[in-house]
């Protein structure tokens, strides 16, 4: 069975952790859009430990560079509207720590279930498919819708805006566009940031992880995206979004909010602003009966705290159901949230470029 | 496009608030189930405004019988392998408000956006297909899934958490399922219940609404359901919920708050229980990978208070794009959490029978 | 699983030929076309065994008035964007003879393979979903598809050009168009015509039924549709068309004759002709790499004769699996081309309107 | 939107004629099942010019290796359930002719229609993805396909029926299966061989080019295969089978010899054989109600001749829609129906495998 995502802009993700390559196929892409490897490059690098400047806090020593190769479906620079088979050879590969422990399910990871799952037959290195290196194929995709996104002028923007106990205060946009870039954990707020520093510094040293929270942003996003019944955009983003290894909730404007407000106060009241449509505050998100409203759309999500810790664990060993020990050694992240920042927007981009070929705003063929 | 929810397990939903009817297509059960009109609803009376002795508090005055025909796919008392469709008519319609006020989008309700999607040809009457009566589709598919669902064991269940301000303890399974089925906002903590319907009487009274939080269950569930890549359990399971109206948050196991935790707090140790592996905890909510381990599936859904207030609001005019102000009468509920409760259930039940379907759990024809 | 028709426009087929109904659900039509029961049942009409002035030869006894109900998805007379659900309530309906030989498959039909597939939960009065009563559901959403096909000028015409021995002469476009809907049969050739109900009523009085031949044509049909992997035209049209019980070939253009022939006589050469680019031959029938070149679509299809036929005829006993005699009886067609006429064109209608959503020919919205 | 083929076992073809290279995802396919690039390579070597012994007649004097790499989804020497990409490079590619005629489109290729469809942005070079060499990829998930075949004891094979003038006399499956793979033209005759053999070098002198037939067959396949309304076992069957360039139509047993016959010459009655339900005849070849009966499943193909054929064609200027000459050149066989009887069977495996899994016939997980 297929397990891919979007309806008209399809993505197919292939490729494990410690084989040979990761890799996106992506149907469905007018032709005719320029694309060359530089830019898909470029949000790939955003998403890699040392982003910019800094490099980011607690993050793997793993050392890939993750090197797009666009492998088919462009000629000339620009897309054919053939499949665009893009991939990244895996190169630093160490899977000792993991033939090791084999039969030892990490706790929080997916170990146990893809044994399960695949009577063992899966490619267990380094997490296989359900390693966080298999959101390259989702950065790549999401580089693609982007360029797409631009034509029609939505911009999308995620920061960080919680890890650990350090919450970042309210942003206004400005705020995000001018700062989330320019700190390692991607925060609007410089000083937030700071601490978010420090605190995966504590847990790193304390061998132990944090989690956090993302907010995504997509502006200028027509109204009338999305379908009224079971496709609904906060479905569908949130589909997306629970792709991303560790997302384990995902609200909408208000969110789990809405459920403590009233109606008078969580309606968001219609205005006339500048000759068009808009609300006053907008507890919706930007979504009203699935579809988007033109306001804003905004997204949080919650990322639980990176599974590999530098504790000894408690586990069952698969092959004799009998309790054991599991120390996770390997490489990893002590807080993944940073990181996920690029991806949150990947996914937003993948499922608003598809809403948008849906509803018919972009040609199929681009000149 | 289709607008259809499932893989395997299909559902249609088709027809309008003020209509002829709502219903819903079935495609992929298989054959040789029994099944009856009285079965389903037994599930749609749950969904009414007068659930059981107690008349649910704060809910609309339209007396809908909600009389369940099946169409097709059901011969001599099982089904056939054919779709099922299902429809319930509409008789007590009363549109005349709807009419009035077509122009004017009434503030967290759909008129705006569905106005801006379908060019004002929607069908508005009512909320037409954004109306929460658009659910009683789900909860007709969603009694043939729980059908096939308890040939594998697995139970749904689902309960109030949270209304306005009023929050229930944490309640053991025992207390759910004994008390949840017993008051009228389906709490399984019959304080908390007592305290959430005086909070919507006084919302009522204020002509004001609530939202609130259901959790949804389901035990049972073996391990290995859902796909690793994009239609991850958490996945399929939020879209499906978000395609309840008022729907704007969900999370799984600890949900936003693993965002505040640590690995070593998050991380659910495996332990040997009677023979099988379990978890210590249940932080990840009974899935890891995107894919059931094998413990309770847990969910918790934050639903926004009712967009229908007996207040002035503020609107557009959108013949004129020019400010206007209306009073919303029509009938409705004050708060729709307690009727939402067999809807998650629903909603719940098609995505897991979908999964067993994938997984192979269930046969073409059932003897 | 889904067993539905197309992407973009999508088509449900539910009911049974003895059972309440036979229906259709038809997603993905844009809002605001005008659409009314009348238009839906002019095309059912035509299915019907007395068609036009005089009585299909050698049609059923079934004497169904196949009305058409619009049960959602329309309103004010336009399309609303939403599912639009039509049926047709089974009246005339006579199981007897079904019931008797519910263990004696009949030769020629689905019987057995229902009775396999399904495990005897089938609803096999009437053949149940494998009775040509259910092209009914294929008509209704061909009569939705042709109503936007005209608002592209895109023309869809069948005439039977064979019935058993009888082949009519190649006739032309203007023949077609005046002759086709004169005559019982349907034949571009008085002639012929002529001589196929002669045949027809040969086969009749032999107890014995007839197959024939079909050819299908859309005319102005732009450039373009189709995609160049699988999802062919080729393709698509060949699924549609073998929907239809009793068709066992299909070929486009040149067809099977393309085997014999060399590149040089089966090449078409380009040509401008007023100002466009078109073919001096067509034995592409319209399809180059699996996309509309411009010229006509051209599909011949082959229905095998009607299996029921009143002669004993060797069976097995399904309970005993022993060797039986079975006298099918029931009320049937000694031909059917005559009727499959208007389901060719419904299929390719179907077809070639999801292709132009696909290329993005109709919008979302009519006005 | 996705371009790909199958509902469970899913397949996606990428890569271009001279791209870098051409190859195909497999989505699906259950882990555990023993799978190396030699037994995929020995299918891709089936396809090649030169093809056992003998060289194909009248084919290409392009020499690709065809070299198949796994790229992703095989573990030690066992698909891991994820999804399986394999590719070949190009590696023998000259574009020069191609870059020269790109405005004048061939007679009979997909030049023109590719160019309406994409704006002239699709890779013309050797046809890109209308290129026959596209078919390695059909090749590759054909080769997966009939290992999981295989494990349900279901054979696939094809040989040619007809080339040009040449009809092979009908043959049983004992001269299938021993001379089919003993000639370059996959005749099961060895007489009609020859003469095929001959035909080919006249056409190839003349500058010319042939046509001709194919025959599929599967054996052994369990009744039950197919969906009964749109998914049938003809209709997809028809529609994989389409997806290769170059045939023009399909039929089915009988296939159009149905149109001329008598419903009762045309029933295949029932009868019990080594006890088990068969039929006398196979008219219906091996398909009733678009359900497979467990006879032999039989579907023949016409392929038109080559269109590169070595003449000056008429043709016209794109970018002057003024009349033009053009003479192929490049390098082309005159006869592709030796080279497409593996892609034939390619087809039907890959078509047969998904409706195995849709009937649960292989287990997600082989052991």
């Amino acid at each position: 069975m297929s397990d891919s995502l979007g309806k008209l802009f399809v993505v197919i993700s292939f490729g494990e952790s410690h084989g040979r390559c990761v890799g996106a196929v992506v149907e469905g892409c007018p032709a005719g859009l320029r694309l060359d490897e530089k830019e898909i490059q470029w949000q790939l690098d955003r998403r890699r430990p040392v982003a910019g400047r800094a490099r980011t806090p607690g993050s793997t020593a793993r050392a890939e560079e993750d090197r797009v190769e666009i492998v088919s479906g462009v000629y000339n620079g620009h897309t054919t509207g053939a499949p665009i088979t893009m991939r990244a050879l895996n190169q630093d590969v160490d899977s000792s720590e993991y033939e090791k422990a084999r039969f030892l399910p990490r706790p929080g990871h997916a170990d146990y279930t893809a044994y399960i799952k695949y009577g063992g037959f899966n490619d267990f290195r380094g997490g296989g498919r359900f390693s966080g290196r298999i959101t390259v194929s989702f950065v790549m995709a999401g580089a693609v819708a982007r360029k797409l996104l631009d034509r029609l002028g939505i911009e999308i923007l995620a920061h960080t805006i919680q890890i650990g106990n350090v919450e970042a205060p309210k942003a206004n946009l400005k705020k995000v566009r001018d700062n989330a870039g320019r700190n390692a954990v991607h925060c609007a707020d410089p000083d937030a940031a700071a601490r978010m520093v420090k605190a995966i510094a504590g847990a790193r040293r304390a061998g132990d992880s944090l989690g956090g929270a993302i907010e995504g942003l997509a502006l200028n996003v027509p109204a009338g995206l999305g379908e009224p019944m079971f496709d609904t955009l906060e479905g569908e983003l949130a589909k997306a979004l629970f792709a991303i290894p560790a997302v384990k909730a995902v609200g909408f404007g208000a969110g789990f909010l809405a459920a403590h407000s009233t109606g008078s106060q969580n309606n968001d009241s219609f205005i006339v602003r500048r000759g068009r449509i808009a609300t006053t505050t907008n507890n919706a998100g930007g979504i009203l009966g699935g579809i988007s409203n033109g306001m804003p759309i905004v997204v949080r999500v919650a990322i639980k705290p990176t599974p590999s810790i530098v504790r000894p664990q408690q586990t069952v060993d698969l092959r004799t159901i009998t309790p054991a020990t599991i120390e996770v050694r390997g490489r990893h992240d002590a807080c993944i949230v940073p990181r996920a920042v690029v991806v949150v927007e990947s996914m937003m981009a993948i499922t608003l470029c598809d809403f948008a070929l849906r509803a018919g705003l972009l040609p199929r063929v681009i000149k």
